[in-house]
């Protein structure tokens, strides 16, 4: 079993919920957070926004602050087989993906033993 | 060291914190997630219950809506020694165990290293 | 990849923030949590308390109570390559330790893949 851990938008998380019963993946659990990913302030363009008042790319706001503030984003765990683990992947990507920084981040990790509570049982 | 992630109802946060301080385990954290199963509605089940308006099991109305919309659940996680998780992973299934679908889930996870900010120290 | 979760306190969040910017990490999430830590309520202490009504540290307070009740803590989330594990850990302790009970853990878990929404690229 794996631990798939997905950061993605806020406004996201209605269409991966369904995007995931649809692939056969209903269980999932999601939390609120406040995140930063790794956009870096370029100088050149801070100068261009200020001296012209325009704003180049429709998220400049967000690149330009993005330093100082935490964002709102969703954070969400599941937890699945081996050899589901690229299908759920490629499900998260095909749904979040809109091109702009910010889409979000995937990261997998292992997983040593699994238990359902109402039954006490091992899940494999 | 390992992780213990457990997803489990939001009224069993009291009675699992005592029962791991009971237990011996009093350092845990707790956060609030939404949460959703792999619950799948029988569609026989769903015919039977629009037709007889009858509730044949008391928990149907979630099955139904569980596709749709996800529930408030609490998501726990403990570090604990590698021959502690045993007795944690009981001592949670003891308490959270009601036998009706949405007890929760348990997963270990792999624990490298582990520090104590206050001291700065690693802890075994 | 290694994934660096820690948990620290709730007026610890804006200082971490800038102390991991200014050391080349600005990429995290943060979720508020309710946690408890390992703190033992040494019975002399209580006794001298409740006799003198003095409070002979800062944070008996918390100490006396910490057995019954969760305390909001922060917990935070960091996805560093693995040669960036030191560095992330020595901030998060220089920024977060007090030296008093409280100020928190941090623990490394293994990463299998990452990905990058934006792109579906693999990020090594």
């Amino acid at each position: 079993m794996k631990e798939v851990m997905a950061i993605i938008r806020v406004g996201k998380v209605n269409p991966t919920k369904n995007a995931l019963i649809n692939a056969g993946f209903p269980a999932f659990v999601c939390r609120a957070c406040m995140g930063r990913g790794k956009k870096a302030l370029n100088p050149e363009l801070l100068k261009y926004v200020l001296e012209t008042e325009e704003l180049p790319i429709s998220n400049i706001g967000e690149s330009i602050t993005e330093g100082a503030r935490l964002i709102p984003k969703r954070f969400i765990t599941m937890i699945v087989e081996d050899d589901q683990v690229d299908t759920v992947v490629k499900t998260l990507i095909k749904v979040n993906q809109t091109g702009n920084p910010g889409d979000g981040k995937i990261f997998i990790l292992p997983v040593l033993e699994t238990y359902k509570v109402r039954t006490g049982e091992t899940i494999l």
